[in-house]
This record gives structure tokens, sequence and C-alpha cells, in this order.
């Protein structure tokens, strides 16, 4: 049976098992789903060994457990590890899901729901693509699958357990679907991530809640000194002021640059589509440059004083946000973690403390794309969407990838299916169901 | 009996009529308590007959309802109106109080609970001195007693209510205690207040919240836009930029600016009570005129993007603040209001949309010092303190008081008995044992 006929008559199928996923709201940046965790990774590891997987199972880490499957074909034959991972980002704000977010349904042919893509979803796309080679007889590789539950804080354990399982986990490459398309029809393969400095800062003024009538203007006010320092990252020009946080930023080759402005890029509908008059970035770099080849600052949270309903006057205490750089290729996420440390110790004012609590960083990735599994991945690719896809570096972060990389001394090729539209990290993440069948075409095709 | 023997004997029932008060959590702000405030107004209602009014009732206004009491002595006599609210502000964060704000004790001498001061406990050093003159014949005066609900909020609904009230409000002169002294051992009557202008700030970057990765330095963040924009507010000299802003400040007279150096001010020990290293504030006035007879800027709340546990990286769509500025007399809030968002709206980058959001506003006070009562409540300060009080402008907004001089065409003596120990507006909120009494002492003499 062909591929294509296997997914019309297995789909039904394929969406209960996703949906079955989809339900367990495995939040790893929320302690109190820590059984959701354990009920996600045993429910992964069942399906991989429906699907076709040898041996299956919950392997221990300092965090939540790694699902850990095997496939053996031949001792001769190389060995794609597949990583993936089961942990989804917390749902809020909830108000915003059209439907909620762990009750998956498919609506206007897309399925709807935390993980719908990132990452139960597209890791879904890899293991029927397994199981339909298993099933056939067309299985060509050994086929390892691990799949972690901590990738959306920072994977903070996986370094360790990736050391600790090097034997185990040994491989010739890696594949991962957790990246996005330039569009449904503008298939595109991953060639580079950024990195990821990730920060909490606290600023403490008075020692308690002051009466802003009776202090203000006397006594700083710590929201005033965090807007302050924030506003004094980034110049008028979208350029870091961090001291040395360019050292080791490699400006663009000039042949990638072209590459960049030959993609068919609407930047009229981009902007409409996300609902903005004008964009921003750094003076120089086009918007395709600025959000996947140069670094970025972003404040991901800020909090502090009345939030409530009303109008409470009163000069807070503390002020509190999480901020996040994105790095490029050669930047060492432990070193722009200190400067910047060190940046906003220098420019706090003496009337307030500032604490500055690293949270997670990552480095960059470079995949070159003469390597046999690119090449595999382009024609599965092609297979799929019936063009040959583009090589583009993208501005999300995979900080296990160079980890991958350092510890198992394998390339990982990144065949994400994600669209923008999918809306992940965001209320009504969703997937479209054409772009999922072709994804397992893809892979399948890969894999031959 | 004298007034010292009538409090002693007294005192267990006054702390539990008022530990009857400060048990309703009349927080006007916040909806879900509108069955409290009619709650509370009825208690004081219940207490002010009890005191030794003639009559006491609720009176309807567009938001929660007055206590009005009166007590006639003689057709020729003055009429005082004593002012007080019996809302309070909200108790967050709850975590912060050492005992529930709700459930009122006495430890070490003082009262704890939330309006132990603000304004149920200063409020009842008024009824306590006028139940003491009623019960000993020594009442001189017609009373009046005037208690609202919705001070804490901006008395939104209280002008109307003058307005339409003036007969029935008519008198000679308002007391309010409402306000604090430099210390216990620096008794003082405030002669000025500061006005207030309160916005809410909502920017809106993209039309929905975006992965930091895939968007993050391209397109602009509204966080960040917040932050840039509120950290143009004031220059490096404490001065707010606004044009116009100053515009109708009168500098303080030479002779004031004597009278404030003079209090003996402890800068060192004003730093240590509020545990900061550095005071900061506009360059060229100290600080006793900065928080009391300048202008101020205060962010009183911030907050978007993702606030949680971990670390969440979001490029969100929006981000919201709440900002007031303390005003000083003559400036005029409703002016102040428009240029200040004039001026977001004119820094505001074409990449976000802004929305200033007015929430209310009051006028500054200034009391003229040889007005007999303010004379006559100098000589009770005197009588309870051992002390003749300092005359001083106070930073806080009582917008009500220049309500009263509009529409009633009357003065207010603002005869106020907080220290800043007090916490007002913050967690631990209290009263000393010892000042209470002595407040109703000042009170029954200023009276006589």
């Amino acid at each position: 049976m062909d591929i294509h006929e296997y997914i019309s008559q297995n789909e039904p199928r394929f969406l209960e098992e996703l949906f079955s996923l989809m339900r367990i709201p495995s939040i790893s940046a929320q302690p109190e789903h820590h059984a959701d965790m354990l009920r996600c990774a045993e429910r992964w590891r069942e399906l991989l060994l429906a699907a076709g997987a040898d041996t299956a199972e919950l392997i221990p880490s300092a965090g939540n457990p790694l699902v850990f499957a095997e496939k053996h074909v031949a001792d001769d034959a190389d060995t794609i590890l597949v990583y993936g991972h089961y942990d989804v980002m917390p749902a809020e704000p909830l108000e915003l899901w059209q439907t909620p977010p762990f009750e998956p349904v498919v609506r206007d042919g897309r399925i709807w729901g935390r993980g719908a893509d990132d990452d139960k979803g597209q890791t879904m796309i890899q293991v029927k693509a397994f199981e339909y080679l298993v099933r056939h007889g067309l299985l060509r590789h050994n086929m390892k699958f691990i799949l972690e539950g901590e990738e959306e804080i920072g994977s903070p354990n996986l370094a360790a357990f990736l050391a600790e399982h090097r034997e185990r986990l040994r491989c010739d490459v890696i594949f991962v679907s957790d990246t996005s398309m330039l569009g449904a029809d503008l298939p595109s393969l991953t060639t580079g991530l950024r990195g990821l400095a990730y920060w909490e800062v606290e600023v403490t003024g008075p020692n308690r809640d002051l009466h802003s009538g009776h202090f203000g203007g006397a006594v700083a006010n710590p929201i005033n000194v965090l807007c302050e320092m924030l506003a004094q990252v980034v110049d008028g020009d979208g350029r870091i002021r961090v001291p040395g946080f360019y050292d080791d930023v490699e400006e663009l080759p000039a042949a990638e640059r072209a590459m960049l402005a030959a993609i068919p890029f609407d930047e009229e509908a981009y902007k409409q589509a996300i609902g903005v008059k004008a964009l921003r970035g750094e003076r120089g770099y086009s918007t395709l440059e600025r959000n996947a080849c140069r670094p970025s600052f972003d404040i991901c949270g800020i909090w502090g004083g009345y939030t409530g309903e009303g109008s409470k006057t009163v000069l807070p205490s503390k002020a509190f946000a999480k901020v996040s750089c994105r790095l490029v290729p050669h930047q060492d996420h432990a070193v722009i973690s200190r400067l910047f440390a060190d940046y906003l110790q220098s420019i706090a004012p003496e009337c307030v403390r500032v604490e500055v609590r690293p949270m997670h960083g990552g480095q960059g990735y470079v995949c070159p794309i003469d390597h046999p599994a690119y090449r595999a991945a382009e024609r599965g690719f092609e297979a799929a969407f019936g063009k040959r896809p583009l090589a583009v570096r993208r501005g999300g972060s995979i900080p296990i990838i160079s980890d991958f990389e350092r510890e198992l001394g394998v390339k990982t090729i990144l065949m994400g299916f994600g669209l923008e539209s999918n809306a992940i990290h965001s209320p009504n993440e969703n997937c479209r169901l054409d772009i999922f069948r072709k994804g397992i075409v893809a892979v399948v095709e890969a894999l031959r």
C-alpha cells in the first residue's frame, strides 16, 4: 500500500492517537503538572511500541523522564535518532482560546489545541512515517526515538542525560521535527537556529509598598527604574547596547544575504497577518535577516505594583521582568548571560537593588547543506510538496541541537513542518491537516 | 469626667466598635465587595447614632451610598461637617501581612489591620471625640458627618453628590482626619495637599502573542515599547518632560522653603526606615519639598507577557501600565491629564497602538493658617501632644477637599493623626494606640 493510501485509511486513528496526547496538559513550566508529564511520557511509550518499536521505556533524568524507543534493522545499517519533546508551553491567556487548549478538535481543516504543532503534532509525523515503513517492510535504517519533557523550559537536564547515555543514543544523524517552513507553498529546511539567553530581573526599591502621595517624587519607584533600565538595553538603531554583545557575531556572508533577499517575501502581507502598521528592528537589515540571522532582545514578561481593577496608587517595593535575547551562531549564551547581567548592574542606580537571575540558555546552530541526510530530507520534501525546499536559517532556538553535536558528535536535520499561522506558544495553536499528511510523506520519502 | 478618664474607661468598647468596621472588607476598587460596602455603611450608621447623633441615614449616590448623620445644638451655633471614608484599599499582596488584613488585633501597642488608620481608625477618633462632648453636654457646635465609600477610587460620584445635597451639607468648616503627622513627636497639621492624575496605558503590538524566536528582532515588542515610552516621561534631572506640565506650578515661596528646611528631618533615618541606600528626585529640591510640594510621576502598576513560574519566551500582543502624577496646587488635573495623554501619543512609535485612558484626578489644596478653625485645631493638637503643631504641606491627595471648597464654599481643616509607620495602602497597616487616644483628646480640645 502506498503512503498516501495508508494515510487516508488510517488518519482517524492517527488523530485519535495525537489527541490522546494533546488532552494531557504536559506543561513543564508549571510544577502542578508533574503527574501529567508522567502520563504523557507513558502514553508516548505505548504509541511508539504500537507503531513498531522493538522496545520502548521511560528513562529517569534529574527532571522529567525521557521516552526512549528502538527498532533494530541490521547491524550494518545507519542509525537515525529522532528527537522530539512531549512537554508543551503554558496555555495562558486561556480566555483567548476559541476552544479549550487541552480539548483538541478538527475544525476548518486544522487540528486545534496546545501541542497540535509544538511538538506533539510534529513528532507524530515522524512516528507515523516510521509506522508505515515498519509495517510495509520498507525500513532500511535502525531507528531510535528520544522524547524529552523539558524542552520548553530550556532542557536543563538533557546535556547531562546525553553524556550519561551516550552509548545508548549512538547514531549517525538526528532528525527533529520542531521547526517551521516559510509557508505552506514555500517548503524549507532549517539550516541554522538562533541561540537563547533568558533572565529574570528583580528591582527592589523601598522595603515595603509605599503611599505614592507621601513618598512619590522623593523615593525611586522600582517600576520606573526597571523601565528606565530596560529601555537602555536597545539603542535607537535597534542595536543591543551591552558591551561586548556583538563581539562574536559573524556578519552574514553576502551570498546568504542575496539568497534571503531572493525569497519571495511579502512584507505587507506579513504586517497584515500580525496586525501591525510598521515593523521595527536593527537598522541595516531586512526583516528576514532580523528575525533569523541577527540577535534580538525581548521583554517576555513584566509585572509589579497594582495590576487589579480600578486605580490604586502605590509606590511598590518591587518590580520584575523576564527578558531574553535570541543569539546567533558563535555567540556563547553563557558569555552573553554574564555580559548582560554585568551591563544591567552597571546601569542600575544606587537608589535600588537589582538582581539578575540567569534562567536558561542555549547555543545557536548551523547545519551544512551537503550532508547526505540533509540531501535525503531535501528529496523527501520535494516529493511531498512538489518543490525543492529552500535552505534557511530560522529565528527560533532549540538549544539541545548544539548539545547533540557536542555530546553525540552528530549533525541534526531540522525537518520542521510548522507554519507561522500555527500560533505555537500562543492561544489557538493549530496544525493544518494537509501539511500533517504531507509531512508524513516527506519523512517516508527521506527515509527510503 | 475628663476626656482622659473617659477614654480609659471606654477604650475596650471603642476598639470593639472600630474592629467591627475593620472586619468588613469594604474595598471599593473590587466590585465583588459591593455587599461589604453596604454592610460597612450600615455599621457606621449604627455607630454614629449610638455616639449621639440625632439622626443617621444612608443616602444613595450614583455609586456606593454615603452615611450622613447630624446633631443639632443651637440655631445660631456654627456647624462643623466631619468628612471621612468607609472604603479601604485592596489588601494585596496578602502574603506579606503578619496577621490577616480583615482580622484586626492589638499587638505591641498598635491596632493592626486594613483601615486601622485609613480611614476607619482616623474617622473613629472624630466620632469618639463627638461622643464624649455629647454625653457630657459640652458640644457647642452643630455637627454633621458625611462618610463616603469611594475615596480610594477617586470619589467619582462625590462632586455630583455635594452639588445635589448642598443645602443639607451646609456648614461653616469641614474637619477631616485622613492625613498624617511628621512624627509621633512632631505633631503637624496639613495646610496643603497634592493633586492627582491617573491613567491606564495600553500598548498593542501584534494582534496575538508571537513566538519571540520567529518574530523577535523584526516586530516591535509592546513591553519593550511601553518601557521605552515610560522611561521618557522623566528626564535625568527628575523633571517631567510632558510639554506644558510645569506651566501652572508655582515656585515655593522662600519663606516656606526656609520653614521646611528648619523641620528636624533625619534623612538617614528616613532612608533606613524604608530600606533604601539612596533617595532620588527632582534636582534642586530637598526630600521634604519633593514629596509634598513638587509634582511626581509614579508607575503604580505594570503588566504584560508571561509572568508565571519558569521561563516562557513570548513576544506578547499587549502591555499595560497604571501611572499617576501627583500635582501641586494650581495645576489643573484635567489639563494635565490631556497634556500627558498627548505627550504619550506624541512619543508612541508607529509600530504599536497606544491607548491612554484617564482614570481619575483631583486638584491640590492650600489651607490658610489664620482661619479660626485652623487656630482651634492647633490648640487641640497642642493640648494633646504638648507641642504646637507644625504647618506643612503633604504629598498625598484628597481630591474631594477642593470639591468641598468649590461646591460648599468652605475650607477644610486637615486634622490627620497618621504616621508614616502606619503603612497605609500597604500590608500591615496599623495605628498606634497612644496616638489614637491623643487624637481623641486633640479633637475634643479643638471643639471646645
